[in-house]
């Protein structure tokens, strides 16, 4: 038998003690199949005496991460610390510059400083595997640089935070409005007491940028998202939804389109029917379209402790096993430079819900504004929205379009039409529609 | 750059054909992610002259597969042939034999023969690869092989016949019987002229068997695959099904039980609400229940020519980037052997369908026969199915019964019984029911 995988393991939070745990479990199972025994031989957290549940005295302890990262009786460093600068990033360095394998869940690491991570596994021969860094446990990182090998990648797009999907299925099973379910799922520990980074997007997007280098070839590139959250969504707009057929998702879209790769995190509406749609609560969700294989979807655990421990062990099972491949597909030298595509020239339908005053002549002003700029509406809907528990303030009325293929710029200077005709009071709400 | 890998290929109907046009099309990319040229360099099908849409004039016709599988200029075989014997199992002996890796698509070969085959690679130190062989283009095999490498596997089952899987659709939800629909299925080509290996359970079967000995590393036994058909399934049946929040499915599924791991393909209730009760039409579907992961589905096209290309194109790039693990996911000899479990000890609720004479005691008879054996019932449904367009004979009334948890060999004994109690006059209609 070969030699066993020396690990060293640094940051002992949820994920990290998952790690360890798992690892114990299925230590048996594991050297059946990778023909090698997988060993934690030592770790590393910033306090040593916190309580954790788990007998960390046979592991040594290291008080750097840096330092555990070079050490020289480890073969493999896993970092589970997080955070896209400071001590993550200059183990993670460290680790691939003495020539040791990295399998990281750090998201923003990647995001950020994946391609030159990639250049310098590369350059040292030695794997770099971030399977937990996106979609927790759902091996989408796997499958779209193994799986779908064979194929052209049109699309990607998914749910990708599970507090986002958490919070709008909330929303619409309960009818309670955006703050009181961000505060229950506070409450539930699935969303941080600053919860910006989740709910404004930002979290979606850097598991965006991974997918989008592994599925199209192109060097990472987290600043080429564009980004918007759910902060806006209102219980009107969930309704009108329900009424048109639709569901609201937060979802991070990867497409190729013949500008280039549009990268975009945005609240859309997508087709109750669709696969994407079903997919309720912390539960993630990946659809790829791509030449061959058509359409693929994945729906699995986006978090938690042990799917993301699950993911994290495959990828230490893959290099006990000697499988190496470039971490992103294909050597980082020959990945395409990233494409900034200003969100204007982005192609699809639009919803847009508008609080019209209701006097002569508005409906009028707003359809010749559309016309104007070659919209076509697939459907209008004004009528008092009873089942939504908003009252209608003075004597405004909502208004819902539904227009067919368009362009962001048209749907932006239709609306900014609108609203200098004074027809309107509030800012439009616009929510962009992705087809199956 | 490395040596080219140089590919045979036998078989060139619908999925060979697409293989070697996605290998064309893909070329540059594929070189690009494996860093390697792919190049197939020598064909072989039953018949040479017949139109096909590709020029074969730049590739070296061999007569038979087996040459070609020993063919010295070639370093992988890829099969396509079809069958579990005959040509398409002597080719692939003769390529491993002679130190050849193997991509091939026949699940019939492997689940009567993967085991030996898996033997004969290791000792060789080659692949054998079989993404195509199970639900076409979703990278199942891979998932469950690598991506869930940390996992024990409780769980797997799956929609794994595009055929049952559209008749099943077409008859709920067009109200047309199994006949019509199985016609419709043939005229549209997803049937073929005999189509009794599909809607009978076997194919489903062979797939099951070799997903059964990746997920729970035990040696491949399709005989130990308990199979039961769609053809019974009525009208009547999908009606009470919705009536009662379930759907009906064929499902292969293989379970970790307490004694051993039961394999079994027969019609299904699955809950309406759940993931695999979504996929209608040709589509397929596996879900994994893990002790990591807990749940993972996977849904995407299960045959036709490209989907199935997609997986065979992933197998041979891993082949070029020198991936190779154990055929199924651990060395063939450390296999635990099958286990053989009889249906009697299956526990689950079931679903049951009788046609009971409408007379005095007849529903306390029943009850009675149920609870003699400890079966409780969940609920009870006696009333004429107006919808469901079948046209009720005599004075037989239908009656539905959903048990909770029992086994098969209670239900069998309880309703045997009531049959010989003599208020019912056709065979009862049992569905087992499977719960998320």
């Amino acid at each position: 038998m070969p030699e066993p995988l020396r690990i060293g393991l640094a940051g002992l939070g949820t994920v990290g003690l998952s790690v360890l745990k798992l690892l114990d479990r299925q230590s048996q199972a594991l050297r059946g199949r990778t023909g090698r025994s997988i060993e934690v031989v030592a770790v590393c957290a910033r306090d040593r005496h916190r309580p954790r549940g788990y007998d960390l005295s046979k592991l040594r302890w290291v008080d750097d991460p840096v330092d555990l990262a070079g050490a020289p009786d480890i073969d493999l460093f896993v970092e589970l610390i997080g955070g896209g600068e400071g001590p993550a990033r200059q183990a993670v360095e460290r680790a691939l510059g003495s020539g040791k394998s990295v399998v990281t869940a750090n998201k923003a690491l990647l995001a950020h400083h994946g391609l030159s991570l990639a250049r310098l596994a590369e350059e040292q021969k030695v794997a770099l595997a971030f399977e937990a860094s996106v979609a927790g446990g759902i091996p989408v990182v796997k499958v779209l640089r193994e799986g779908l090998a064979g194929n052209q990648i049109e699309r990607v797009y998914g749910i990708l935070n599970g507090t986002c999907n958490f919070i709008l299925s909330r929303m619409e099973t309960e009818q309670l409005p955006f703050e009181v379910c961000l505060a229950e799922a506070q409450r539930l520990g699935y969303a941080e007491a600053d919860p910006s980074f989740d709910i404004d997007g930002f979290d979606t997007a850097h598991k965006l940028a991974i997918l989008t280098s592994l599925a199209f070839g192109t060097a990472i590139d987290a600043a080429a998202v564009h980004v918007e959250g759910i902060q806006s969504i209102t219980l009107a707009d969930l309704a009108a939804a329900a009424e048109l057929g639709y569901r609201i998702k937060l979802l991070g879209v990867a497409q190729r389109t013949a500008s280039g790769i549009e990268q975009r995190v945005h609240p859309t509406m997508v087709a109750r029917s669709s696969a994407i749609a079903q997919i309720m609560g912390v539960t993630n969700a990946v659809t790829i379209d791509a030449d061959a294989v058509h359409e693929l979807t994945l729906a699995g655990p986006g978090a938690g402790g042990s799917a993301t421990a699950s993911a994290v062990v495959a990828d230490i099972a893959d290099i006990a096993r000697g499988i190496r491949t470039a971490p992103f597909g294909k050597p980082a030298a020959s990945l395409d430079s990233s494409d900034r595509i200003p969100l204007q020239r982005h192609e699809g339908g639009y919803y847009i819900r508008l609080a019209v005053q209701d006097r002569p002549g508005a409906m009028a002003a707003i359809a010749t504004r559309m016309a104007e700029r070659q919209i076509s509406l697939e459907s209008i809907v004004q009528k008092p929205q009873t089942g939504a528990r908003v009252r209608p303030v003075g004597v405004e009325v909502p208004v819902v379009l539904i227009t067919h293929a368009t362009t962001e710029a048209l749907i932006r200077a239709a609306l900014d039409a609108v609203v200098s005709d004074g027809y309107t009071s509030e800012k439009p709400q616009v929510i962009r529609i992705e087809r199956e």
